[in-house]
């Protein structure tokens, strides 16, 4: 392989070159005053990306991680808990429930629809819960579930705490978790922020905090467990556990550049880039796996017309330099997700747009050739 | 600070440019056949630094989550454990074995001081314990307890699991994980592996994977929850949470480096280098915290003289190049510890020792300078 493939999976992203400089600076000590420093501003920065004063939270770890502190440091032994599933990750929020005995309420809908707020609603007047689980955008079909609308309902019907899954949103779609009432906001460093894989991101609210000290028995995780983490959070020179050094180098990098473009505008290039690519994909004649009013800026779905296998179609776009993934679970084999986040640029998008098309030609599709790179570029005003 | 200071403090220690250089390679997807052999290489190679044939996992966190995994894969609620504890991590052990339910039996020794074998034994023959913890090196106190013994007592006397932390030896310090009946092996990436902090390694006995079928209730861990990564550390092309890609590609290089040194030829380099180490604290009259017959090579801790400041002198010795660590809780203040592990070398010794003879004396303790370099170097012959 070249190292100069295009990773167009849904995470990891492609990670830009100061962040992997930064990443391999010198280890320093976790409690030396230059390192505590960066980790103090790291965490101010997070704050910023996640659009609140809530207390954040860096941990060593993925996103599974984030999603499973959340739903440990809330729920007791019996607590009811309404897990909305749009997919294969809002399936991890069952389980997880399930671990941390939690009695789970799972609201699903079929793989490429949304978790529509009047449903949210219902299930709220129906019962008590002490939590709701959402996941922002279900990486598995590209959906993005309306998370403002639900915390409306959540906040308004409910004194349920609000948790959101915003892996595969944060810092590519608006996530604005103190407007939206998010109380547990669960995060990964390697979709839009831009980092490799390894760190685990929570914002929490101050009722989830206050429950430390209410609960009636202990939030059963340790490594993972708010009260031990907190003092390091307010003052990073404290110790709970080593922090990742050079991760936390990489990260306050990715968050530099993220700010110095404006979240704002970052927002915004991610969805002209994904309406770009969703436009090539309907000018090829594919089928979104997602409802188009459901459909994610982070990453796209798309069906295989007939007669185009998985395995020949990624391996001969992987031959054209650019990696997408497979679709899971019941959707195996019959798509491919490509994913348009983080440090994505134009350039890359009207790349896998033609390799997509070049593969489809090679493999026999019938189309007319280049009108997915013309439908995207009829997209792009600038 | 300057990038070319040692850190000489227990974890993080000084990583080697190749393994930072392996850490910022270009990040790729962790299901690439290119990743997926390199994890796999990973897994086997680590296999062979703890002298397993058993399972091992490498998975994005501290070292504490794998403690946390050892012992929440293990225990259910009600079992009774058996905690020894001999400092500050001995004691994580118990933390960790209430917040899964389990009931410790805590058998506890000064700080200093190393758990005997004998003990041990009176205590699996006074109660029945489902497992036994031991810390092989207690970071805070430099005392390396004698794990190859307690595991012949736990295997005689018990059917108890035993469950070792290695975070402070495995790879500097001879740990046979077969040999010595060890199930549960925890450690973590950043001391002797010599990685930046943020990988939690863990190998697992089969008897311990067998519990996953018989337990009556599911271990209350999700992230570390063993059946959850055992199909991905069998086969890595296998997804369950992401791998932290460019972590794995530093371990990868990190364990190449020690496999090429030799095991045996490594963990002789760290007690040739411990016994110099020691042999200056003795000729500036410091007092080791360990007992000398169970000092281990990995760290050494020794308390000040009178009147020398613990800040005073760190910073001093820091400003000379050279960061050393602070002891910990009760000892807070009373003395300071030296990491000697990892890609340590008599280079690192003799300038340590050097900067710690300068500081004292700037300090005005009265001793005969250059006495600790002189019996560290007559430690050293080759």
């Amino acid at each position: 392989m070249s190292e100069r493939e295009l990773l167009m999976i849904p995470g990891p992203t492609n990670v830009d070159p100061a962040v992997l400089r930064a990443l391999s600076k010198t280890t320093t000590s976790h409690t030396s005053p230059e390192f505590v420093r960066i980790f103090r501003e790291t965490l101010d920065n997070l704050k910023k990306v996640f659009m609140t004063n809530n207390e954040v939270f860096v941990i060593s770890g993925s996103g599974t991680l984030a999603l499973e502190m959340a739903v440990a440091n809330i729920v007791e032994p019996g607590d009811k808990i309404l897990n909305t599933v749009s997919g294969f990750f809002g399936n991890c929020f069952v389980e997880i429930s399930k671990v941390h005995g939690a009695v789970p309420e799972v609201l699903e809908v079929p793989w490429g629809k949304s978790i529509k707020p009047e449903l949210v609603r219902n299930a709220l007047e129906a019962d008590d819960y002490k939590a709701v689980t959402v996941t922002h955008v279900e990486t598995s079909t590209g959906v993005a579930n309306p998370i403002r609308e639900i915390g409306e309902v959540v906040k308004k019907h409910s004194d349920a705490f609000y948790i959101v899954d915003t892996v595969c949103s944060l810092g590519g779609m608006e996530v604005r978790v103190d407007d939206w009432h998010i109380d547990a906001c669960a995060s990964g460093s390697q979709k839009c922020i831009g980092v490799p894989p390894g760190l685990a991101l929570l914002s929490v609210s101050n009722a989830v905090l206050s429950l430390m000290e209410t609960r009636k028995t202990p939030a059963r995780f340790w490594y993972g467990g708010l009260g031990n983490w907190l003092p390091v959070m307010r003052d990073p020179s404290k110790y709970f556990a080593t922090p990742p050094v050079n991760m936390v180098y990489a990260i306050s990098e990715a968050l530099k550049l993220i700010l110095n473009e404006g979240l704002e505008k970052g927002f915004n290039r991610h969805h002209i880039l994904a309406e770009a690519f969703r436009a090539a994909v309907d000018a090829l004649n594919l089928k979104l796996v997602a409802d188009r009013e459901s459909a994610a800026d982070t990453v796209t779905a798309a069906y295989y017309p007939d007669n185009i296998e998985d395995g020949a179609f990624r391996s001969k776009v992987k031959q054209n330099g650019i990696v997408v993934a497979s679709t899971l679970g019941p959707l195996k084999g019959k798509g491919f997700r490509v994913g348009h986040m983080g440090n994505v640029n134009l350039n890359d998008i009207m790349s896998t747009v033609g390799a997509i098309e070049t593969t489809l030609r090679y493999l026999g599709y019938g189309f007319d050739y280049g009108a997915g790179l013309k439908a995207a570029q009829e997209k792009v005003i600038c």
